[in-house]
């Protein structure tokens, strides 16, 4: 497997990367950034994925989220996926919120969508196999998070695979994807008409079936302009009336954008630092 | 007014005394107790009341609760509240959770509980104005918090008053009493089956009809032995759907008793503190 640097720059005593390699899932090449801090020069460190929401790159949390100061001083790595398979041969759609920038962390099983789109194999098995073999980082200490859709993808894979990611929190999740236009139109598209297939993609589905054996964070946003589409409501309900473990925050004023994210950064790398130590 | 000292202790730096006068409300004699932080020496403090739960009288938050440190350090008073009419005269029935001990926060309109069972009047409109007379507080500085019955108070009196009580919090409230033994028993006892006269008091249903204007802050056990009868899971739909701002912490491990309430009682301390400064 070989791993092309794009680029590699000092970052609060550590290193920020950028990093591409043909990935076998989604038969494309697929860039995303590691942040390692200090601590990775003394041995593995706990590793923090953050999945990114419609339209991102690796980019975007990567250089609008602040949570590389966060995660020095915490000692514990950043992981930036992208959020689809891209380039020419890639099957996409006019919409922002289908195909390319829009890969919803699921395996399409429909056309266009199923030779590219395998973000859930992935984000779950490809690539952490990358970079466990080509960083520092303990396969032993791994959470998840994410914003939006980044959000929905971290709570259903964390859920669906607890063994593997000992801390979850989220930021604004789409969190009802099935009762939600951010969610049936491109479970529609991805994965077809039979809805039992969209179910393992559903947070708070999830949550009233299994929930996550640890604790939970999540912040939302109070004004952000996507509530009706997110659903925190159901999650909610569903969170409490199974009595999962967790905190469920709904912050007034803030909106869905990366001024919410980076302002509640710290307690988030925080949450799985303590839980990953 | 007379004011009867029952006690009075130095505790860290300040003052816990115990007090009794007698009640137009009630038309009893009722006893409550007040935390005095060192500040109030110099002039008059933010104040904290502390709704208690059902069997409880004065005297358990204000000895089991460990709140008296935390108040001493964020210069605020606490105010601790009887639960009901006590005494010969004053109507009683051999369950735990009807009658003395057991107020619930309403004022009774159904015999044999009118004549004393005005807790709402007691708690919202007397005792302030006892306290305000007495103590040196400020009555522009007031919030509102309590345990289980004492958290179904607190949240129904500060959504009543949200300009009274400008901070406000719950410990394993009784959250949907209307839909619960905890809440259906007592409202047809003190209030009669007209069930628009319930209405007021169910945290759930003024969640829906009209919340709260600052942020609300609920812990509640995951291993709570009365989840059942709690219904957090109603409020939290509620609190979510309303996008009420604040946070809802399902704390994992923990049950309905003091342990419970003193383990996160730093973090509300600050909550009222940083909202009433």
């Amino acid at each position: 497997m070989t791993l092309e640097t794009l680029s590699e720059n000092r970052s609060f005593g550590g290193t920020q990367g950028v990093y591409r390699h043909k990935s076998q899932a989604t038969g494309t090449d697929m860039t995303f950034a590691v942040y390692l801090p200090p601590d990775a020069e003394r041995g593995p460190v706990p590793v923090l994925w953050y999945l990114s929401g419609l339209t991102c790159t690796h980019e975007n949390a990567m250089t609008k989220a602040g949570a590389q100061q966060l995660a020095a001083e915490a000692g514990i790595a950043l992981i930036f996926p992208d959020t689809s398979p891209r380039g020419e041969g890639v099957a996409n759609d006019e919409a922002y919120d289908l195909g390319q920038g829009a890969g919803f962390y699921v395996n399409a099983t429909e056309d266009p969508w199923k030779p590219h789109f395998r973000m859930w194999d992935y984000v779950v098995d490809e690539l952490p196999g990358v970079v466990f073999d080509s960083f520092p980082l303990d396969r032993e200490a791994q959470g998840i998070t994410g914003h939006s859709m980044g959000g929905h993808g971290a709570l259903t894979i964390a859920m669906t695979h607890p063994d593997r990611y000992r801390s979850v929190s989220a930021f604004s999740p789409i969190a009802n994807p099935t009762e939600s236009d951010w969610g049936r139109k491109q479970f529609s598209a991805y994965l077809g008409e039979d809805r039992t297939t969209w179910r393992p993609h559903d947070a708070t589905l999830l949550m009233v079936e299994r929930g996550y054996p640890g604790e939970i964070l999540i912040d939302q946003g109070a004004d952000d302009q996507f509530l009706d589409l997110l659903k925190p409501e159901s999650l909610a309900q569903a969170m409490a009336a199974r009595r999962q473990p967790g905190w469920l925050r709904m912050q007034p004023g803030y909106d869905h954008s990366y001024w919410f994210v980076q302002t509640f950064m710290a307690d988030h790398v925080l949450w799985h630092a303590e839980r990953l130590a």
